[in-house]
Parts: C-alpha cells; sequence; structure tokens
C-alpha cells in the first residue's frame, strides 16, 4: 500500500488544525492598541503550537521520507497522532484566554505529552513494519531528543502547579530542540546513496 | 478518467470535517478542571466521531485503491458519502451538548446510518464501472461488516428513545468491529499479484 | 507551466467552501425534534449550495482534464472563480436563515450567476491558451448549458422580488441541469484516442 | 528531499486561510439590503486580503517551480511565511469591522510587511540552497518589485496615523503591481530550454 495518501491527509489535517487556531483570536472591539492587550498571552500560546505544529509536520515529513509502504496498523497509529494534534488548538485557546493560570498550562503539555507518545507509537509500528535492520530504524536511532522530550514534558505538567511559567519555559526549550531540523535521516539515506 | 483528484478531494473534505468538529469543544470561562466537567460528554462525542470518521478514511482509502478509472456517476456517488459524513459535525456536536439525550442519539444514529448507504451506493456504482468479475468486486465479496453495521444502525435508532446509552453502545460496537482495518483488498491484491 | 498545484489548490479550496458551511447549521439548545424545526430551511439552503458547490467541482475536475499547460492569465481567471465561489457560505446561510426572503434570495442568485460568469471566463482563458482548434475548445463545443445557466440566474434574480419560491425552482432547474455530468470532454478526449 | 509535501502543505495552508476570511463575513439579521450595507467594508477588506494571498500564492507557484529540492532550513523559511499569512484574516477582520480606523489599517500593513520579509527570507535560503549561479537565483534576479513593496509597505503604516486611506491606497497599489505575474522565472526557465 503506497504512502502518498496517508501524506496528503496528515498535510491536510496538520495544516488545518495549524490555521483554525488563529480563529481564537478573536477581533476586539476598539480599534485602538489598548484593544490588543487581552490578546497578547493569546497571540503568544498561538505562537508557541504555530511552532509546535510546525515542528510535527517538520518531522512526520521527514519520518515518511524513509518509509517504503504502509499498512492498516500505520493508518491508525498515525490517526492516533492526528487525534492529538487536533487538540492542541483547544488546549491552546484555553492557556491563552487564562494567561497562563497552573491548570490550562498542565492540560496544554498533558497534550503535547500525549502527542509525543502518539508519535513514539508511529515510530514503532513504521519500524514493525519495515524491520530493526531498515533504512528507517537505523536512521531513527535511539531517538534521544524524543526522550528527552517526554521527560521535560511529565516535568512540566506537575511544576505547572507549583510555577506555570516555569513549565511554559521547558516547553519552549522542547521547541527550541526541535526547531533544529531531524537531520539524522536525510543523513543516514546520504550515506546509504553513497555506498 | 484518473482518480487522483477524487482522492484528493475526499481526503481534503474528511480532513476538514475530522477538524472543524473540535471547534466544538468551545473553550470554558474558568481555568480549573471544574470548568472542563461539562466538555466531558462533548470530548466523548467527538473522539467517537474521529474514530468514525478515521474508519471512512480508512475504508475509502482502502476502496479507491482497487479502483482503476472513475465516471461522473461515481464522482456523484462520492460528493453523496462526502454529504452525510459533513452532516457528522453537527450530529456530534448535538448529541455532545445535550448529555447523550434520546433524540439527539437518534439523530446521530440517522446520520451514521445514511454515511453506511451512502458508501454502499459508491460500492456498487465502483462495481458497476469496473464489473462483476473485476479484482475489486472479489475483494469487496459479501461486505459483510457493512450489512452488520447497517443493521446495528436500524436497531439502535429506535432503541435510543427506550435507553440512549445502550444505543451509543451499538455505535461502539460498530466502530470496534471496523476498527481492525478491512484487509480483504489488500489480501486479494496480494494474492492477485501471488499468481 | 503544470496544472498540478492549481488543481490541488483548487480541490483544497473547494473542498474547505462546501465544508464550512455546515459550520452554518448552529447546533440548537433544545433536545427534541422541534429544536431542529428551525434549521430546515438552513438545511435545506446547505443541501442546495452543496449540489452546486459539487458541480463546480465535477465541472473543474472535467474542464482541467483536457488542460495541457496554465499561465499567470489562468491562474487568475481560476482564483476569481474561487472568490465568488467563496462568498456562497455567506449567501447560503443569510438565505437559509431568513426562510428564503426575497432580497437573500436574489443575492444568493447573484452570487451564482458571478460564480458562472467567473467559471465562462475561466474556459475562455483556456481555450485562449490551447489554441481555438484545440481538443479543448472543440471538446466544450458551444456550451449550450452554460449559456441556459446565465439566463436562467438573470431572469431568476429580478423574479426573486416576485416570488422567491419561483426564483429557488430556476436554481434547483439548473442544478439538475448540471448534475447529469459533463460528458462532452469525455467523450472527446475517448473518440480524440480512437481515431 | 522532495518538494512535493512543501508545496501541498504550502497550498493546504494558502487554501484555509483564504477561505477562513469569509467567516468573518458574519450572517446580518435582517433580511433586506440596508441589512448588508455595514458589512461593505469588511467585503471590501476581504476582496484586498483575497487578492494579496492569490498573490502570494501565486509567486509561491512560481518560485518553486524553479526549485529542485529542498531542506529543513527551506521548510522553516515556508513556514515562518505562512505564519504571517495566517495572521492576515484577524488583521483583514479588526480592519473591516472597525471601518478602517488607523491602528488596524496600520496594524495590517505590518502584517503584510512581515509576510513580504518572511517571502524574501524563503527567496534568500533557497538562493543559498541552489547557489548564486542557479537557474533560480539568475531568474529572480533584482527582485525590484519585492523591494518595492517593502518601501511601500514601510510607508504606509506610518502614513495611516494621518490618513487611513491614503494607506489603504498604497496597498492596493502594491496588490496592482504584482497582479501582473511575475514571469521572470517562466521566461527565464523558457529561454534556458531553448539553449
Amino acid at each position: 500500500m503506497g504512502k502518498g495518501r496517508l501524506e496528503a491527509f496528515s498535510d491536510a489535517v496538520i495544516a488545518i488544525i495549524i490555521t483554525i487556531m488563529v480563529l481564537e483570536l478573536k477581533v476586539p472591539h476598539g480599534a485602538d492598541l489598548t484593544a490588543l492587550r487581552p490578546l497578547i498571552p493569546v497571540f503568544f500560546s498561538y505562537v508557541l503550537s504555530f511552532i509546535f505544529l510546525g515542528i510535527y509536520w517538520n518531522n512526520h515529513h521527514h519520518l515518511l521520507q524513509a518509509v517504503r509502504h504502509v499498512n492498516g496498523r500505520i493508518l491508525w497509529a498515525n490517526a492516533h497522532l492526528l487525534f492529538w494534534l487536533s487538540v492542541i488548538p483547544f488546549a491552546t485557546a484555553w492557556m491563552g484566554e487564562n494567561h497562563f493560570a497552573p491548570v490550562p498550562v498542565a492540560l496544554y503539555g498533558t497534550v503535547l505529552l500525549f502527542s509525543a507518545i502518539a508519535y513514539y507509537i508511529l515510530t514503532l509500528s513504521l519500524i514493525g513494519h519495515h524491520g530493526k535492520d531498515s533504512t528507517l530504524a537505523s536512521a531513527l536511532g535511539r531517538d534521544l531528543k524524543g526522550k528527552i522530550s517526554l521527560v521535560l514534558y511529565a516535568v512540566a505538567i506537575p511544576l505547572s502547579f507549583v510555577n506555570s511559567w516555569l513549565a511554559c519555559g521547558l516547553y519552549i526549550m522542547v521547541a527550541v530542540m526541535w526547531l533544529i531540523p531531524d537531520r539524522r535521516i536525510e543523513r543516514h539515506l546520504t550515506s546509504e546513496k553513497a555506498r
């Protein structure tokens, strides 16, 4: 089974998720700069989630490049990832509108944690289908970044109740870590070809 | 006529339907966990519909793989399916916001029933175009799952008025039955190649 | 310049237009059947517009099949068509929520008229690019259906102020006329190949 | 790394941005023509932004045609462009609903300015990847139009506070300048082939 439609469907869903978030930037009634002030936390949370969804699209793009074929299990592992990503706009809006209060910040981290777990499951189901000795498996390697992210989310969620800004700091740290795109697969594919 | 744009259009419509449903998860005003409580039934109905739309996308994906070419009739049979799927977000929100009251649960089942009938019509128009002896026709076979689904929906709709939770149980039963992806076509295509 | 991205972009825009219309089916507060009654005209106008957008997608699909390459002028003629189609959800909702009152019905017809003119301009710019003797030009032929549609819209718009249901009847007549897909191009392409 | 998914993702995001803007055309309660009057500035700002997004899609389409392959840096330069484009619906609605008041008009220009800068950065990262002597680099040339646009936005933003209609005039001037599609790349590719 080809991977074309899986990519197309995932692209469309992520594109819609990333774009409908902007609908939470509700148009204010006043026409001066002070009318924009209440939107600052909403805008900041939008920027953060835009970056996270950009990271997921980017990594999904890289991951699928080494994929040859997909099966039903992989389609569902992918749908499961898309489900958690689709909850991000809700968590983003709740966090932004409540000025980064503890519970919304913890929920935001929980959604990020489940998204990361879903991505990990997708990776496992791809490796399971392609074999442990495949280009894909060796290219993904130990996936250190993925594991560090899981730990940082797991720390940030309880930390939200102590200081929600520190938790946000951890989310930003994860984003910065991933903003450097995942060159492992690219590099591996290049070195494969070189042989 | 190629099937590429039919797939692309269907992917886009299903991706949008699945994603705009999340807009019904209205951001609550409070910032504590109790503010989320009224959202629980809405979230549960969202999860259920996400799974149903995932099943339709999955089965659509499998179905179209055995398709060689399409005609005007097939385009309209497909649009008819997309129409009923597009009503799912409305039925989902009504059911969730009314805490699974009888009439909304019955309407939800009715929309699922019409979607299933539309899918069946699409299958028929594809077989009509490819011939009863085609790979497609023999791969689909008797379509037992499809027929059981129709029966379960037809039972669940009147049952909603007796006990709406039992009706929901039947919907979940249908979803679970389909979550195991439809390997008939895949298997058949593989055995065709093997010959 | 290839036509691939033009098709993909048009598919995405039409898919979104067709799907966001359903957002106008606002979830009612009551949980019984009477709560759905005010939605009946909104639902009927949704069905009508879904069919019109389906027709445009269908015809666009057929039209682009005979196209070999596109230029800047064609891209803009296509964007112009998408613009008018994008106003359909607004006109649909206004007509449905006002129970097919004269002015909204006239506006709906006006948007359909401008969409039809935009489609005609797109056809002209495609013929201009491919030549009057191209497969495309001869396949489109005299485009009788397109011309009848323009006349029917032009009659329906003033008629709305006399009797808005008669105007709606004309819109339905146009839809029915087009529901039979445009086989001219298909037939022509087939006969071209046969030679 | 291929450019296919980058194009598909950008198409989807721009298609959604262009289409959700129409959701700001809130359906009025009255059913006569006077009910539409308050929507005129909102409609006008919608038309303006539709044209700007059409221009970006058009230029993006042309730009990517000369591209051979992409890397992580380009993916992020592209996401950065899509981010600023995604803010356009908000700026459009705020400007339209406030009848082109100074601050919203200035904000609209600011979003256009940042979009233009993001497009410029994308161009640079593409040239950086393909080399200064590539077809892409020589086809883009000095990019006079891009530079004039940046200057006009930079003039229009402070001008909004003096006379917001003059600022809008400058935005329209930029749009008109770009409506003539960017034939530089097309022409260059053609002359390349001719050699």
